[in-house]
């Protein structure tokens, strides 16, 4: 360590873990000298490979040597050919490697909103859904309106947020995929954030009847009279009408928002997202295996996480399987995996899309490395089922929600399955944040921990040196992430107010 | 008129145009009583109509009666069947209908912003372009912080406006439809509001590079160095810097258009996209015809006009094809139709996604008669070229601009095509609105006009009762295009600050 990781002992390459790289001629133990400078994040051949033979990190083939490659080498972009993807119909299902769930912890807690179906909100918050993109100029126009005049009466309200999108109308509603954003617009305003007051504005000749989108009595958990509103509504005589009928009626909300209190409420009623973007070779050595190790703890203490991205899972899929805690789930898993498979070869794309220029900058090679590294952060429990884009989850424990990769639509998909936090794991760095719930922004090397120290909540760096383990660094996420949960501590994405759009899944390829 | 609308005298239904709808009984001349109420904007049947019966408006079938049908009836919904649409292989090409260019006009001048390429800009603005959706939380950080700490410094210059988008990353960058989103993030980033003074945010690791985005040299009509800058970039020590960085370029970018003055310039540099939504019954009869009446004065005055909404004017192409100014052109439209009809097959979708349940409830039966009243608004003009999605126009005169009928799709093309001046019809009501270039909302019926009298910018209502003609109303609409065009009149969505998003087209079922 130090120097160069190497992850399991059948490893033929390690990392260059030096946050400068390290110069040609060092000598990184076991009779293994660089023959060529090395920059951080990436691969140097630990034995000589001939044209053909196995290229293994995390004891896995992440590709064969294209060309002899000695030992010390650099092993970058094309020197490795990237083996074809696990055959879907070939896995076997269900059969499970680990021992069944690790021991459960106790006494964990933080201090929650709690809402009548049980679910608890780490931030109070009224949502302003939007049936159609026609009316997103009037909504930001009420948001701030009422962030301004009403919010400041009411100090247990965290915030107001309009959940703005591009569908609605202008789109093919009656297509087979259209499932999929309807019912992501249904279940985002059920988020726990929002606390069961959602105020819908509609336009009145959409495509997507906002009745459609929040069915009366099924809008949220208790539906007021009045939770929707169209403009086009005759009663409006004009602009300020419309913006005094909405103000009236947030004003209803904020006031049942604001008689929520925080309580403190066990670790399991948390619902944690986990996600990568903008990864580098280290994302899989540090950031990914401590959200893994934490994924364990939350999930051990009886809560639910998610992961998700398939494109980015696809080339893992068999270990995945091995991990679903039946053979229903690890079908599910097979069908999401083939969905996409499908999917991406209608729009005339496939997996070689990912991954990106950045990630192979940061040593990523193809996108069998980057899934390897991915799925760490799943940690190591069962996957006890399987969420569509846009479903909601149904059980506690450790889920897989099916969502693209893009971190906009992803992190959209994972709301709607009804995330109350998130934890976001990036090697190149990125200012992604949300409005609904709180990121926590985990950076898998010192160098973007230190640079970005104001955009990155927690530096899981100190793993690639030795200075920490992963074990440790697990609790303190661990513990960093009941703080936020309880409005302790505010994210970087929310203290500098950098929140990024929810983006929908309109299936045209996203990959 | 006054009570019922014939459009020509082949028609064989009228529209009634009383506010109010017509009582059961009516007399509306000719031997017709009304056996029903009809509202508004729907059809009566001024002759007896037997099963299989051409059902005729605009002197064309909008389709055939399913039922017998008598004289007096309202002709509604399931009454008429939809004919197929003009098959594109048997389309006449180029046999022009019309005489040639109308006489020309002149002398028709307004304020604009001269740009060194020869664009004129309606407004002065400072765009901040993204490479991926990653930024957009720090781009709408420092488009706040310039409007808030630089713009009062520069009274000449208008605004500060982000090209925010979801494209990027985690979007298939190879496929074949990439081109269009690509190619659209480019052509905005010249429109001629933008005076060539672009300033780029990155991120650093996306797929969609921003030197691809915007070539050295070719980025702006001028690209100083230091345009483009990526948030990656190591001399960045924090966000504060980041931030520190943009405002310094914004900065320099505004110095420059703040030496920028209004100068006369001819009706013939304006560029004026066409563009429908939420319309009804009343859309063809008044409002759609006034913008072509107004479409044909820009093109008679040497000026540009656009019309779009490929599956709006589908039903419509063989009256189309006709007008096209050459036989390339009649083929590049065909060409556009055929694009569009198997981009539908493969999502799934048909043009009876259209029209939308407010259409059909303000008395339009279906695409058909949709489309005949949608291509109004191109006027009489011979169609002189057809602009591919996310393309730049290159003629002068009028141009088909091939876009879905999304209002927010087609206003971002529309944008990238180079429009300097938007014309919007609706019936429905809409507070659409962009914060690029000013829309002139004109409302169809004058029950909307007063009702939303504070959003709607020119009523085309009093033509229904006989007040005031076409050509009228039309004349009047173009002065009021070049008051607007000059800054002298601000329209309802720049007064309120109504702006709906950009929405890039990327190829995924939108109809």
């Amino acid at each position: 360590m130090g120097n160069l990781i190497k992850i399991t002992p059948r490893d033929n390459v390690g990392i260059v873990a030096h946050l400068d790289g390290l110069p040609m001629g060092t000598d990184v133990g076991n009779g293994v000298v660089l023959s060529e400078a090395i920059p951080m994040g990436h691969k140097v051949a630990l034995s000589d490979l001939s044209p053909g033979d196995e290229v293994l990190r995390y004891g896995e083939v992440i590709g064969h040597a294209a060309q002899p490659i000695r030992k010390g080498e650099w092993v970058i972009g094309d020197k490795i050919t990237m083996p074809r993807p696990p055959d879907l119909n070939l896995l076997s299902k269900g059969e499970e490697i680990i021992d069944g769930p690790a021991p459960s912890i106790s006494g964990y807690t933080f201090e929650g909103f709690r809402n009548r179906d049980g679910s608890v909100g780490t931030k109070n918050i009224l949502a302003i859904s939007t049936s159609v993109q026609c009316v997103a100029g009037m909504s930001r126009y009420v948001e701030e309106k009422i962030r301004r005049e009403l919010l400041p009466r009411y100090p247990n309200v965290d915030d107001v947020v309009t959940i703005s999108h591009h569908y609605g109308c202008g789109v093919a509603i009656d297509a087979p995929a259209a499932i999929i954003p309807i019912r992501t617009l249904q279940n985002i305003a059920r988020n726990p954030n929002f606390g069961g007051e959602v105020l819908v504005i509609g336009l009145g000749c959409e495509k997507l009847r906002p009745e459609r989108l929040f069915p009366p009595g099924q809008s949220t958990d208790h539906s007021p009279a009045g939770d929707l509103l169209y403009l086009q509504d005759e009663r409006f005589r004009s602009f300020s009408d419309m913006v005094s009928g909405i103000m009236d009626l947030a004003d209803r909300h904020l006031r049942r928002l604001n008689a929520k209190r925080r309580e403190t409420c066990p670790a399991s009623v948390l619902v944690v997202g986990m996600q990568c973007g903008g990864s580098d070779s280290f994302s899989g050595i540090t950031g990914n295996p401590v959200a893994g190790f934490a994924a364990d703890l939350i999930v051990r203490a009886g809560g639910t996480v998610f992961f998700s991205e398939v494109t980015e899972v696809r080339d893992a899929i068999h270990l995945l399987v091995r991990r679903a805690s039946s053979v229903q789930v690890a079908e599910a898993l097979i069908q999401e995996m083939a969905w996409y498979d499908d999917y991406l070869a209608r729009g005339g794309a496939d997996r070689s899309a990912n991954p990106t220029p950045g990630n192979r900058r940061g040593g990523l090679s193809n996108v069998v490395e980057k899934a390897l590294g991915s799925v760490a952060k799943s940690g190591t429990s069962p996957i006890i089922d399987v969420v569509g884009p846009g479903e909601r989850v149904r059980k506690k424990g450790l889920n897989f929600v099916a969502t693209p990769a893009s971190d906009f639509v992803c992190g959209t998909l994972q709301l709607a399955a009804g995330m109350n936090l998130h934890v976001f794991i990036t090697g190149r760095g990125t200012p992604y944040g949300l409005s609904v719930v709180p990121v926590v922004k985990v950076s898998s090397n010192s160098k973007l921990g230190s640079r970005w120290s104001d955009l990155i909540d927690f530096d899981a760096g100190p793993i690639a040196h030795g200075q920490k383990t992963i074990e440790e660094m697990g609790w303190e996420l661990f513990h960093q992430l009941l703080a936020v949960a309880s409005g302790d501590q505010k994210v970087a994405a929310d203290r500098l107010g950098l929140h990024n759009d929810l983006v929908l899944f309109n299936p045209g390829p996203i990959t």
